[in-house]
């Protein structure tokens, strides 16, 4: 393996649904659904398929998606960007964030991150040859320590990297943190890259895009994705919004990372954005209900259950259980309660940081929730 | 935009497709059909979507795929390979290709290219900061030049590069090359990365796998794809089979990069790579009469043809029409004629070396390549 991946370790979510799965525990771990994405969807990307859109899409996107991204894109945030030249279309958020980095990140630049953070984050600074520098987000509100974030923004900094709603916390930043982020990128010139794959699942307050506050969009990348808003985690279908000088390093390296994604899932893709208000409501309507149901449930088997305002995600304290770290529990949750969840050391670049915590995830049928619930409040 | 991607242009592929679509050309560019694939496949994706199969598939590969991926590979080459050890499924070749750069070569590392190349081989080596050398494969029969390979091979060179059947020339390596090129890797402790997603497209003489040949599958990347074979290009789904220390390297890559591919698309290349050898037999009648078409119009209408014995490209001197170079030559043929052609310089890494090639696609209706090479007599 080439040195720039050498530390990393088989991602935690395949490490953990195999786990899973060869002990058949209920699955709370990584973030997909076990209930299906909406029919209009899925019938859209059938049609496609029977409609013979099967071949090479446009690489940075089929122009019909770049549109329907930018008019939402518009809806969510005011503002106006240009299908064509600021929108590029993706292999899911994961690879927008992989084509971010190695498409405008030179070895050396310095990157801020916030701990805890979705692993492929470190892994594609790695690949940039980035210098990482970590803020970490502590319970039980997980605020941005803004002191802390003020010291480490420099000239020095090229770009801060950030997750809002937040996985796994399920803190949304706020107005206040958002403004403090901005007035420190812009005094520094620093770009923002902000992955809002759950702007959607935004329960306590709402989600705000970095890139809609003054001075900020000139300079953010904005990516979001398919998968967490319609159900649909295996379709892979993503994108990055930014301006035309940021968009055109992303293009590069996405073309030569896939050249382009699934073509009748994009036209499916088209059809989900052009979904009507009502859709949104239901879903958050749903995951509340879902959300409600599982914190209840952790609280009563006796979890220090922390404040999740958005996401799917919620994260809980499990040292009343008495093990020694999060990995150490979630083994024994696997195996001897039959319950997968993540454990959150991995999220850190000082592992420590998250050995009292582990993160499950609602984004699953009710009889499903309630069932975990039952097999910890049985066996924990 | 990152240094490591500065030197690059927007693929060419892209450039022409934009180009031409504005000119109403008739598209014997970039490698895509202009008809549909199999029916049986088709069926297979719509059933995954409808049957619920659209959420994250396992990021390695849908177990199903990598086991018909195993098979079809010991189909093909009569080696047996782990298929949970062994293969990984990726967003088609193209991020095969970048997963294996990214995940087994490090900065200084030594690689040999075979120009004329596709463009993205230089673009991934550039990411993972290899050094690059070059073989040039020269007209008319662009064959190995060994002795110029046995001199660039040395203790320094950590992988050779290779794609056969050969975009953009058609040449299928011999028995005689592969053996030379096995030989000079086994002697220099030398990695292979062989891209061959034509391998079923060999007219007029057998494909041969390198990693078959004694002593190469334990250094060798073997990379292929569903795109080219069942006329499904959009679908993006590829694969590397590799022993497991190469294959960890892959996967680490390919977690970061994109984390899993599409998971109805999975289901469906499972259903296509099951096809009878009739289906390949078909395949290749159809593309052997198109082929025929093209070739004898490329005669007829002026050009020097080079033979091509595999892939859907041939590529053909443009001189004797008086223009500067390819990209003059190309310009013109959209502008003037309306056809596509790809100019080669982009694939050298002295472009000059390519000045005088272009590259017509036959994987097109006989009314399409017809009409394409009427456009030619009339007007060039
Ligand atoms: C490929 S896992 C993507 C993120 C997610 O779903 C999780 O954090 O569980
Ligand atoms: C993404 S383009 C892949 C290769 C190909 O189809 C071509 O060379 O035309």
């Amino acid at each position: 393996v080439a040195q720039r991946l050498e530390k990393f370790k088989t991602t935690i979510f395949t490490q953990m649904s195999i786990l899973g799965n060869k002990h058949g525990a209920i699955n709370l771990g990584q973030g997909f659904p076990n209930f299906d994405g909406p029919e209009f969807v899925k019938e859209a990307a059938i049609q496609a398929i029977k409609d013979g859109k099967n071949q090479y899409a446009r690489a940075f996107g089929a122009p019909e998606l770049n549109s329907a991204v930018a008019s939402r894109f518009h809806q969510d945030t005011g503002l106006v960007v240009d299908p064509e030249r600021e929108v590029t279309v993706t292999c899911g958020c994961t690879e927008a964030i992989a084509a971010a980095m190695l498409g405008l990140i030179n070895p050396g630049d310095e990157v801020i991150l916030f701990a805890p953070f979705y692993d492929s984050y470190e892994a594609t600074l790695s690949m940039a040859g980035a210098k990482v520098k970590c803020i970490t987000l502590r319970p039980p509100g997980f605020d941005i320590p803004l002191d802390e974030l003020k010291a480490a923004v420099t000239s020095e900094t090229r770009a801060i990297l950030m997750n809002t709603p937040h996985n796994p916390t399920g803190k949304i930043f706020t107005r206040e943190e958002l403004e403090a982020i901005a007035s420190l990128c812009i005094e520094n010139d620093v770009m923002v890259f902000s992955d809002e794959v759950y702007d959607k699942l935004d329960f306590e307050m709402d989600h705000i895009c970095i890139a809609s506050l003054p001075g900020m969009y000139e300079r953010t990348v904005t990516m979001n994705s398919l998968g967490k808003t319609f159900s649909l985690t295996g379709w892979k279908i993503g994108w990055a919004v930014a301006p035309p000088h940021l968009t055109w390093g992303i293009r590069q390296a996405h073309s030569y990372l896939t050249f382009a994604t699934s073509t009748p899932m994009q036209a499916a893709a088209v059809a989900a954005l052009e979904a009507p208000e009502s859709y949104y409501t239901e879903l958050k309507r749903d995951y509340s209900e879902k959300k409600e149901i599982l914190v209840k449930g952790l609280k009563e088997v006796g979890f220090e259950v922390f404040p999740s305002s958005g996401t799917y995600f919620v994260v809980v304290d499990h040292t009343p259980f008495g093990f020694g770290d999060d990995v150490a529990f979630c083994e024994y949750l696997i195996k001897e309660v039959g319950v997968v969840a993540i454990p959150t050391s991995v999220f850190y670049l000082n592992p420590e940081d998250g050995k009292n915590l582990v993160r499950f995830a609602f984004c699953k049928d009710e009889e499903t929730l309630r069932s975990a619930i039952e097999r910890m409040k049985l066996k924990l």
